[in-house]
């Protein structure tokens, strides 16, 4: 089935998994693609979707936040990150766009995981009505 | 790099790229996964991603909604399904779970299309910050 991609990677000083949601980010974005960025603003909500590169295996019941005193749930129930497609989704807060970074802030992903995408967090259309 | 595994199926009437935004739609997970669905509420807002199987090729600059009157920009400012890595991403609403279907209301996805992840749209932290 698709192969994913990185279209870029994400470059903090997260080394540990924390509370990474004040954080500014930098998403290095692969020379190949920049193009792809016109057009994502200052300021903007985006999603960034990328991978749980450290994450390996998952199980199909999980204690939420690792902590055995929390009831076992359903990985997709759960964030977490051993999942059967280990894909992460956060939304963001664009500070600027430098070239080929993308600063971001409030992306809780660690240092060197891989970018897959980057989406508007609003759709165009549905901005197109709220305007009207 | 990753390959991606669907862990579903989404079964609707939608043969074409229409307004899906109000349809019911039933994602058929895999045997092998239904577990993992333990937790996921009615009424509950989860997000869905899932393959734009459909979608061959892409380029960095579109014009959005594939309407040449709209001024060309970057693939990752826009929700176009021909992206490097062809992942859809939407937010849905519970309506059941029924077995090994989840019935969605709100899904965009063209029926056949592969699902690859269910989360909860709203962390199991912050909601519990929103309880205190």
């Amino acid at each position: 089935m698709t192969e994913l991609l990185p279209i870029g990677y994400v470059r903090n000083s997260a080394e540990t998994p924390a509370d990474l949601s004040h954080m500014v980010s930098r998403i290095e974005v692969l020379p190949e693609f920049v193009q792809g960025l016109e057009g994502v603003e200052d300021g903007e909500e985006i999603i960034v979707l990328f991978l749980f590169h450290r994450s390996l295996g998952y199980e199909l019941k999980v204690h939420p936040k690792g902590d055995e005193r929390n009831s076992l749930i359903g990985v997709f129930a759960s964030r977490s990150p051993r999942r059967p497609n280990p894909i992460g989704m956060t939304q963001v807060k664009v500070v600027r766009r430098e070239g080929s970074s993308l600063f971001v802030e409030g992306l809780d992903a660690l240092n060197g995981s891989p970018v897959i995408d980057i989406k508007p967090a609003v759709r165009r259309d549905q901005r197109d009505i709220k305007c009207k």
